[in-house]
């Protein structure tokens, strides 16, 4: 399949990792034979990772969701014809996933847009607990034209919890009778508390696969959904992925998701703890705030799964191009030699801006006249990936012919499985979170929840033994 | 000015260094002596910057613009009763201070809300060349109803000087006569491309002042106009920019900034090279990127004053709570000890929002009933400092009154100071930025811009020389 005879392969990713390589780059790089020797070596991060096909779900959800997606476009047809407005509760996977893809491939002042030349319903996700955020989504949204997708796989998310709450409530007060037909569920289709909920008021349903974490949950009823609802060719969406997975099962040579994970790899070796993202595209600009929970997440660290202590873990770091040239490139070419800075860029964008001539008589205005915007972009991408690599510093670009729902969905697949690939790399669990469980109990305890006394206990000794250094 | 009885003190900012500290959280902390020890070492830094308070007019920015605040509020006044849409062109610092303060100062959804219900006209800020940008922008506004404020100190933004040659034809072709009443220029005074072009046009100018660089320039023209046409009271921004800087002209132990900055010190010197930044507000998320600007292009530098190299710089990482508890915190807790998390928690929010007793049958859900959201995100921010300080991490608490002009005046105030010292302290210049010479030289060759034709062929050579990789 990775044939030019293969009809996708005009829209196929690509990776360009030359300015990795000690011989292209210098001394900071990586030697070409140690790049060699580690692709052979490390070959059994794909072989396991392909033998554990039957638990990691995630990775055949394009294909095996034939009756998935009759439902999901079922309910958002329903959506797209009677609401307005459509709001995901939800946080983590269950938000930065529908974040991305919306933003990638509609509008991006898609809110703002009259009703006629949307795509769908105006969407508004809501990621956070902060009071403010849900009082002030409240003053721009009509609850009585609006529908509310609650996502939680375990039904455990105190957050997405609380805002069905305020929700539930809320659409009581101002609905009334029906009020249940504006709340669909995404969750587990057999335990946890959302299921329960949902089933005693009789909310839509959908179901998050065994298998599918949240941050590996896009491609599921997760993010296809909200993505449906808003006009997004879900099909195209799952067939780029299928696409990457086909190409990735290949040939190790020609598995760009292993390339980058040996790459990470080696870099982190080498002392790069930090990984950059910096598409050049504003279309892109959260797919890296994506990447950065599954990079996170999934390979930051305390026990290998032998339980040895390995606090591992490179640090993700988002970043946009020609924006952050103005904020932080001064760091990456004259800062440490600690990160590694992964471009994304387009071949062809969405449409051409010309740069009208004006300003004439002032020749260093003048001459970006006659251009147009894309050259403009490019030309500064090609210049910020030179000078990066001329101070030394390793970087890797990703191109993309164009952002669609096809390469989307290559582009997620792609980093999911780089992301499994590390995790055998580094002999660790990709798929679980147990960094996150203190902070969890501890909330329970300060809010008074049945069965955390002892917490609560531990939390005031905890106060009372600490001095307090304050200014 | 730090006592208790000064009227600001109830306003003041302060910050909680508890759980950097070894005797508190354990062998990976700073050892109190240490830190002792360096308040006194370090003082220099302090009397340095202190000393070159004629060069650093940004400092002053509270008390120098009595003149200049008249035309600010004026050039406000005429666009507020004009214009429905205020754009801001403008990239970096002319940028990211405008969106932070507008953030969060304003309604999280202004641009949303009714006429009648802003403080203002509509804001966007244009901080990128990606054409679909320019393009979706241009289809949700109306030129005739519209004013654009073009921000460049040097006037020689290449990103800010191509939006204003659109901008300025899409005027001409659109308004017609008249339209050079919808352009202001907030530009140097005496040198650059963009005065010359405000000159010959007559657009209404504010003056950026000498000594005040752009990430250093939101107290300048640059942020006050945009936050005087939403509507935000810019006689308190720079209140409490000037009670900080009071705070910090003070006695050294009592100085916030300088604190931080002995804290930043120490804990790189052990190996953290990451700085997290992690708000609990929505309205304070855009803070963040404003300080990963200032953080990383000041501190971010190969030389250091006397030409050794140094390759110095902490990478500054933007999180949000509870948000990225979510999708960052597992990697706080579970990952390496190689960077400080800067928690900011706001004492009392904008407004309480109840979390009424709803599916009372569920106890794992019903337990949240009968609490606010506002006790939600306190708890969550004690318990994720709580689980980051158990794990051995160091963390700081930045807290804040409220979320007002004042404390967010005193709050970048503090920070910029913060960057000074730490300038200071590692012996470089934070004001300059050498290391984007090269990108932008690298851009215009590549856009043929007379005189950059050696850079073409230079970069023509490094393409020829290099081998490529890629998959």
């Amino acid at each position: 399949m990775k044939s030019t005879s293969d009809t996708r392969y005009n829209q196929r990713i690509h990776v360009d990792f030359s300015n990795m390589i000690a011989e292209n780059i210098g001394a900071r790089g990586i030697p070409e034979s140690d790049f060699t020797q580690a692709m052979i070596d490390l070959q059994y991060a794909v072989s396991q990772t392909d033998s554990k096909r039957d638990e990691m779900k995630w990775r055949d959800l394009h294909s095996s969701q034939d009756a998935v997606l009759c439902d999901v476009k079922r309910i958002a047809s329903r959506v797209r014809d009677r609401f307005d407005t459509f709001v995901v509760l939800g946080i983590g996977g269950s938000a930065l996933g529908p974040i991305a893809v919306h933003q990638a491939l509609n509008h991006l002042h898609y809110n703002d847009l009259p009703h006629d030349k949307r795509n769908g319903p105006r969407l508004f996700v809501e990621d956070n607990v902060d009071p403010q955020r849900m009082s002030d989504l409240l003053d721009v949204i009509d609850p009585r034209k609006t529908a509310f997708n609650v996502i939680s796989k375990s039904g455990s998310t105190s957050e997405t919890m609380a805002q069905l709450l305020i929700i539930l409530d809320l659409l009581k007060k101002t609905v009334g009778e029906g009020w249940v037909s504006h709340i669909i569920a995404t969750t587990d289709k057999n335990k946890g508390n959302l299921i329960k909920a949902a089933q005693q008021y009789g909310f839509d349903t959908l179901y998050v696969p065994d298998g599918v974490g949240g941050r590996f949950s896009e491609l599921s009823p997760v993010g296809l959904l909200p993505a449906a609802v808003c006009g997004i060719d879900i099909d195209k969406l799952l067939a780029g992925a299928k696409y990457m997975d086909e190409i990735c099962t290949d040939e190790f040579n020609d598995n760009p998701a292993y390339v980058l994970a040996v790459l990470s790899f080696l870099s982190q070796r080498m002392g790069s703890n930090i990984s950059v993202m910096m598409p050049y595209a504003d279309s892109l600009k959260y797919i890296a705030d994506w990447y950065a929970q599954l990079w996170a997440e999934s390979l930051g660290k305390r026990y290998d799964v032998n339980s040895n202590e390995v606090f591992c873990g490179q640090t993700p770091v988002k970043s946009l191009g020609v924006t952050d040239q103005h904020s932080q490139v001064q760091l990456y070419t004259g800062g440490p030699y600690d990160k590694v800075i992964t471009f994304i860029g387009v071949e062809t964008l969405k449409c051409v801006v010309d740069i009208p001539k004006e300003l004439e008589s002032i020749p260093d205005i003048a001459f970006l006249g006659g251009h147009t915007l894309n050259e403009l972009l490019s030309s500064e991408l090609y210049a910020t990936r030179y000078a990066v690599t001329k101070s030394g510093h390793m970087n890797i670009l990703i191109s993309i012919p164009e952002v669609n729902a096809f390469t989307i969905g290559q582009l997620l697949m792609m980093f999911e499985l780089q992301t499994a690939y590390m995790g055998e790399i580094l002999n660790i669990n990709a798929f679980d979170q147990p960094g996150v469980e203190e902070g969890k109990q501890a909330t329970y305890a300060l809010l008074g929840k049945n069965g955390y006394g002892s917490k609560l206990a531990e939390l005031n000794a905890a106060k009372e033994a600490n001095k307090t250094y304050s200014v």
